[in-house]
């Protein structure tokens, strides 16, 4: 097991239960409300956000007991996301992770509440957390921008209308993804970092960290639904080519995308590599993103 | 004009301005996203939970200002809320407040989206308010609980199990009222206080008479379905109705329901009543609600 697994596995133990305390049971009226939740954020997702949540705060020194709050809510972000882009009136997948999603199983109504449910949910962990309540606000205040109509949405919103569109040039289908993962991804980082008790200037640097990453990260994704195999992707390969959407390969070829995609892990590395060594679980989770296309 | 007419002018007067500052413009390739946003918070709401916010902060000795995060923050989720529970999975109504629901402007994809984005802000403007941290993240955490699966969207998913089904009983109506409506009342109240410096005891109270509050207004909704005309409504009357929902008229009458609801009102005074003076705006509201149906 190498450095990187080991790390992964360590982060899983103290990510995997807290989730799931995360959580209402689901037993009484609400059942198949809480069951819906748990469906997808116990759906087997790669944690990835946590785990550059976790390394963020690694890197500036913290504990991984500090950054759980933070991991928690990530996750919890990002699955709602999952399941409203899954929709009908969305991106009408009915595969996720490889099992059916949220709306296939509960119905799109309960699927839209479980939705808004995981992301209420994310600010109540992050509130109700321990510890300085000033250090709390910065990071609602962060995942709020990240996830909001000026990040996540707003990049899923511009996705939806550049679908179909012939034209989508590349600076447009770099703000999508910009938006849509390159947000997250930095606000994980820089939750990460103020967990771990990082300054503001060490926050900023995280959080540029992080959007690097995620625009690598879906270049990644492009270059996996070209090339990739159904049983890795967990979807069926060549869906976002067959709907006529937009990529990197299909804009700038798959070795002009791997190139790109490098550059930007080569930068992110360069941050990383400024908080020194304590930063090495942060480097090699780049560099993983990376490999995901090997 | 009288008192409570110069007091909802008075938070009109801070609230409208300060909701449409807490939205992005509407310029930039996610102009219509925005739009979206801005059509139904801007939509001509009767801005009652705000109301109460105000209202609460003022019975404890706030001053108005000192309450306007809160107050955006809980129109906010509010109006996320009726634009999810208006799509067409959900409750299909094609008209709000008198004019065409979001969806039916922008279709389902950004009204999701749109929803997901305001509720998303509601956390961000409560998180990026001035004052002490530790009540704004007192303030996000009661949000998150009564926003959330144990309380509206909880409420709001009984009320969809509930739907057509024969032989829904006056405790689970009651329970989908309380939950669906009165949970974020109470909010409403809870976060005023908070606002206006209470202490713990008198924030209890305070989530205490808003709940009570939530309940009574819920039944007036109830009675003005049967009785009222579609131009007060902005919505056809006798929907509920005609789709067989269950309502406390039909699950006790007129006389029965409307019994209730004084005694909700009465129940929730007397808690304001112990606020003093300062809480007239407070039961004055409390009375509003009532009077709705008269």
């Amino acid at each position: 097991m190498d450095t990187l697994e080991r790390a992964l596995e360590a982060y899983a133990a103290v990510l995997e239960p807290a989730l799931g305390a995360s959580l209402p049971e689901p037993i009484g009226q609400l059942a198949r409300l809480h069951e819906a939740m748990r469906y997808s954020v116990m759906g087997g997702g790669k944690r990835i956000r946590p785990a550059f949540c976790f390394a963020a705060c690694e890197a500036v020194g913290g504990d991984l007991p500090q950054a759980v709050p933070a991991a928690v809510a990530l996750e919890l972000v990002h699955t709602y996301s999952l399941v409203h882009d899954d929709l009908p009136c969305m991106d009408d997948d009915d595969l996720r992770r490889g099992r059916p999603t949220n709306h296939k199983v509960y119905g799109d109504a309960l699927a839209v509440l479980a939705g808004d449910a995981l992301l209420t949910r994310a600010f109540g962990v992050l509130a109700g957390a321990d510890g300085d309540s000033s250090r709390r606000v910065a990071q609602i205040t962060a995942l709020a921008e990240a996830a909001g109509s000026l990040g996540m949405v707003g990049g899923q919103a511009l996705d939806l209308f550049a679908e179909g569109s012939e034209g989508v040039d590349l600076p447009t289908l770099q703000y999508i993804h910009t938006h849509k993962t390159g947000a997250l991804f930095g606000a994980s980082c820089r939750l990460g970092g103020l967990a771990g008790g990082v300054d503001a200037d060490g926050a900023e640097r995280l959080a540029r960290f992080g959007a690097l990453i995620g625009l690598a990260f879906q270049i990644a994704d492009d270059l996996l639904d070209e090339t990739g195999d159904p049983a890795e992707l967990g979807k069926a390969a060549g869906k976002d080519r067959s709907r006529g959407k937009a990529t990197y390969p299909r804009l700038l070829g798959l070795d002009e995308s791997r190139r790109r995609m490098e550059e930007l892990d080569r930068k992110a590395e360069e941050i990383a590599t400024d908080f020194g060594p304590r930063a090495e679980t942060l480097v090699r989770l780049a560099r993983f993103v990376i490999r995901r296309n090997r």
